[in-house]
């Protein structure tokens, strides 16, 4: 038995066949154009055919859809969707109607948690907390085997944990969170900052001058100064790392998971913000809770949220 | 069918005769002599007989006992209570060959948060967060109807997330926990701490020097003291209801729970401590979490524990 798992992203739709071994038979990645309810399933729809034809045709039983926004529980609604402009849009009957199958929307953090619990690094684990740290911060819970979702559906929304009470503005419209200093997209933001300022002799001015002509500032160079010892770039570093690492120890204490999962674009990057979440786990969560802990890095990259999105439409939750 | 709760603090064990509507049909409440395992079976065991005898001997099928400790999970085992200083006490196995039923052992809070959701609080509410400031902070997390045990059965343990790295020592051996800022024990520490080296003029002094001779200096004197003017009193107050907001925030942010319980004697004797928490809430947990969130004080008192276990003794997690 096979099912369908979408990703659905700001700029890309992806698509994919997976089995119920979670192995992916075939998959398509198509851009999206216009940002209308209706343009994107035609985007979705064109990219499910061309998986299903390179799977041969093979029948899928159900939908599974992970997307960058918020959901309204199992409603398949989605809230909001920032990079998409929508609000409350029906999104699940949409393509409920369009593939004439049973459709699951969740968030993206959760299908690829899910993902990461089934077939990669939280296999066999029933009590798992995965944190994954991109352009933005985000986190799933699963406990007694089951995805923590919520009253409304948004549980796991680390990102906006209050960490500055009233300091840096978050995209999310409020201040302080956790996102608003270790998230990829607000670390560049930083960055620029410390540049727009830096003294020309600075590790961090001199590095970001070796850059090839039109290359952008990205975050790695942070942490690239930092070694070079720049103060500066060393201090934004280290209060967003203290303050993730801090956040997770945290969390570890309250849900006593047995496995932490670490993954995302940023966390991969900058190998010392990875780096200083598992010294904080060890530093900073109750002994008893972290009693059995285990940390590994995830192991599906890319793929842990389609793959997490199909298993979700085949299964259930547990 | 009624079922037997057992309540086993530090120093008494009280037992009552539960209905499956969670009425108290009869209770008693006996000293705890020795603290070997033993002798509080004993205890216990006569705390129970006389309870029985005024529920005019009705049969109770099962046993589920709420205990001051940390538990190893479903076992049965309390690994640490540090009040009866025991460690890996086999509890549940010698409370089932005394009572010949089946014994389900709990945390005390995990027990009174089951409490308020069957019957207090929390009723008709499947995601859930409890959160109780008492002589310590504890707090028990309810999702999808299931009490969140965590992999190793100490899930809750949110009076030890570090609010102050490297901060004020805290009873369970480490520092900069939220509850060496804001338990009950820890408040009056940190009131002596005060009284020790106030200004006799000090509103604070002032205000202690009209105690009763021999009456304690306890928290709610912090409150008094800080209406009055007290500067130092106010900084230790809200050092503690900050910490403690922000970190009521940041769990109603990740957990997005339906309903936010707050209890416990701490909360009771200080109301400011318990508004700060509601206006933290408000101005820090996310937006989108906090969407149909309503935040009700515990209802059930002291018997919400042995309430709750009775009914987990009698009807599993969900």
């Amino acid at each position: 038995v096979a099912t369908l798992g979408i990703d659905l992203g700001g700029t890309f739709a992806r698509a994919a066949v997976v089995d119920a071994q979670g192995r992916i038979l075939a998959a398509d990645k198509a851009a999206l154009g216009e940002r209308t309810p209706d343009a994107v399933v035609d985007v979705i729809a064109r990219a499910a055919s061309a998986a299903l034809r390179l799977a041969g045709n093979v029948d899928v039983t159900a939908v599974g859809v992970g997307a960058a926004g918020q959901l309204r529980g199992e409603t398949g609604i989605i809230r909001v969707a920032p990079n998409l402009g929508w609000r409350d849009v029906p999104f699940g009957a949409l393509l409920a109607a369009r593939f004439n199958r049973p459709v699951r929307v969740v968030n993206d953090l959760s299908a690829a948690a899910w993902g990461e619990l089934r077939v990669g690094a939280g296999r066999g684990v029933s009590d798992l907390l995965v944190v994954f740290v991109g352009s933005g911060v985000g986190s799933a819970i699963i406990t007694h085997g089951q995805l923590t979702t919520g009253a409304t559906g948004v549980a796991g929304e680390f990102g906006h944990i209050k960490v500055v009470p009233g300091g840096r503005p978050c995209g999310c419209g409020e201040r302080g969170c956790l996102e608003a200093y270790v998230g990829g997209h607000n670390l560049t933001a930083q960055l620029r900052e410390l540049l727009a300022e830096a003294d020309p002799a600075s590790p961090l001015a001199r590095l970001a001058s070796q850059l090839p002509p039109g290359a952008p500032a990205l975050p790695p160079l942070l942490e690239q100064a930092a070694g070079a010892g720049d103060a500066r770039a060393r201090e934004v570093l280290t209060r967003a790392a203290d303050a993730l690492a801090l956040a997770v120890a945290n969390q570890v204490t309250v849900l006593n998971p047995g496995r932490l999962v670490l993954g995302g674009g940023t966390l991969t990057h900058l190998p010392l913000l990875k780096e200083r979440i598992r010294e904080g786990v060890q530093a900073w969560s109750s002994a008893v809770s972290r009693d059995g802990l285990t940390v590994a890095d995830a192991e599906l990259g890319d793929d842990s949220g389609i793959i997490g999105a199909a298993l979700l439409a085949s299964g259930g939750w547990g």
